[in-house]
């Protein structure tokens, strides 16, 4: 049967990348790469640095794939990314059949970890159920922006024995800061820290986490909110996108 | 000034190593390595694999030292974590002044990652307040037992673009199932998950994860609760020790 490793490489800096799935690559006869058009030409560019680096293995090659662009218009964002998955299921099967023969092994390169907000565990089990092609999936874990973030800050996740909460900017206001004290925020198109108006709130952000154009900012969330939008801003329009993410947190150790 | 390096080494199996940690690893005159007493031995023993495995230093040397057990009895839970803190920084403080150079360079080696229900960065701050040594340091994200479990079920942590709460036993009742829909329990004593009744709810459970011992069990909750508590049960007595982890979910995706 097929089998296909879906591997984390870590957020941007190559030397996330564990044992497991260098060995991982390395087991692999065909390394599907992503091409996501020419904004995100640095996340193409690390992902073959870490092939360049890491896969020794003489008889492994590379195949490039197009991944369609997700509509947004005329649907709501649960039927965009519906429709999306499926789109992209389609390709998939298409390259296992195409690309990989019947005992051979494939393995996506997961920005992160798999587990995280990426959807290539779910789009494989959408291409198991359509039944057109028979294989297996095994999944490396791989380090997430949340660690990267927390390292360069040099701060534990969460206050002593508290929970933590990550979410989108979207759903951001239904947790912090009422419902709890920590607060991690990824895939925010909206900056919604700029709404929060609790003067205890601390920010922890961070962009481009782990690459050489890493820029973090930390501080009260009342006194560097500003300062962190207009870095923003200006670090998008420079390098014509960004990915960042952000912890908020409020209260302190071993209050009770 | 010296320099401490507060490694993650991921969760159970040496092949969560990183590069970075690696490299980190390398880089240290100084390995401190802490005894827990006979129960957790085979943590001791991870420790001293991933030493004799990565570390190519012939310079760097390794330093034993016990931590000290902290007391439950006659203080509330935060009193003791606070107390049982201020003993290990007077450990460090001694150890940095006696085991390394002025500019010399130590390392933890922190199971899964530093960020996560650890206080190695606490306890550093700690040190560092006391103004009785001085030193830096960095942080080495590593692997957490939270990806070591989703990437064993091979499962996504969250629903397409939903929350997460990671939180304890003890506050486990707080988020789930009222609150959000996935939430990931580390630190339970009680098996918190036996008091759920929410019929829709799902577990995935495990146990040694990243170990040869590694047990994994998942299915719907009501179906699977006994099992969990029986197999549990049997490994611990069996190990003396259990370390284990699990995620609760209900709802699916592309519900809205």
């Amino acid at each position: 049967m097929r089998h296909i490793l879906v591997v984390g490489i870590g957020s941007g800096n190559p030397e996330h990348m564990t044992i497991q799935a260098i060995n991982a690559l390395n087991s692999a006869d065909v390394l599907f790469l992503p091409t996501k058009g020419a904004k995100k030409a640095e996340l193409a560019d690390i992902r073959r640095d870490i092939v360049a680096r890491y896969v020794t293995n003489p008889e492994s090659r590379t195949v490039d794939y197009a991944v369609p662009v997700r509509r947004t218009e005329g649907q709501s964002y649960m039927q965009g990314v519906d429709e999306w998955h499926a789109a992209i299921a389609e390709i998939h099967e298409a390259m296992f059949r195409t690309e990989l023969g019947e005992h051979g092994t494939g393995a996506f390169l997961v920005w992160g970890d798999p587990m995280l907000y990426d959807s290539t565990i779910r789009i494989l089990e959408r291409v198991g159920r359509r039944g057109n092609v028979a294989f297996d999936y095994s999944v490396i874990p791989g380090i997430t922006s949340v660690q990267a973030l927390c390292a360069s800050h040099r701060i534990p996740l969460n206050l002593v024995g508290q929970p933590v909460v990550i979410t989108t900017g979207r759903r951001l206001a239904d947790s912090f800061p009422d419902i709890v004290e920590t607060a991690v925020v990824m895939l925010d198109g909206e900056q919604a820290f700029q709404r929060i108006e609790d003067p205890d709130a601390m920010i922890y952000w961070g962009a481009y986490l782990g690459t050489p154009d890493e820029i973090v900012i930390s501080g009260r969330l009342s006194e560097v909110k500003e300062k962190i939008l207009a870095t923003r801003a200006d670090a998008r329009t420079r390098h014509g996108w960004i990915m960042d993410i952000y912890l908020l947190q409020k209260g302190t150790d071993f209050e009770e």
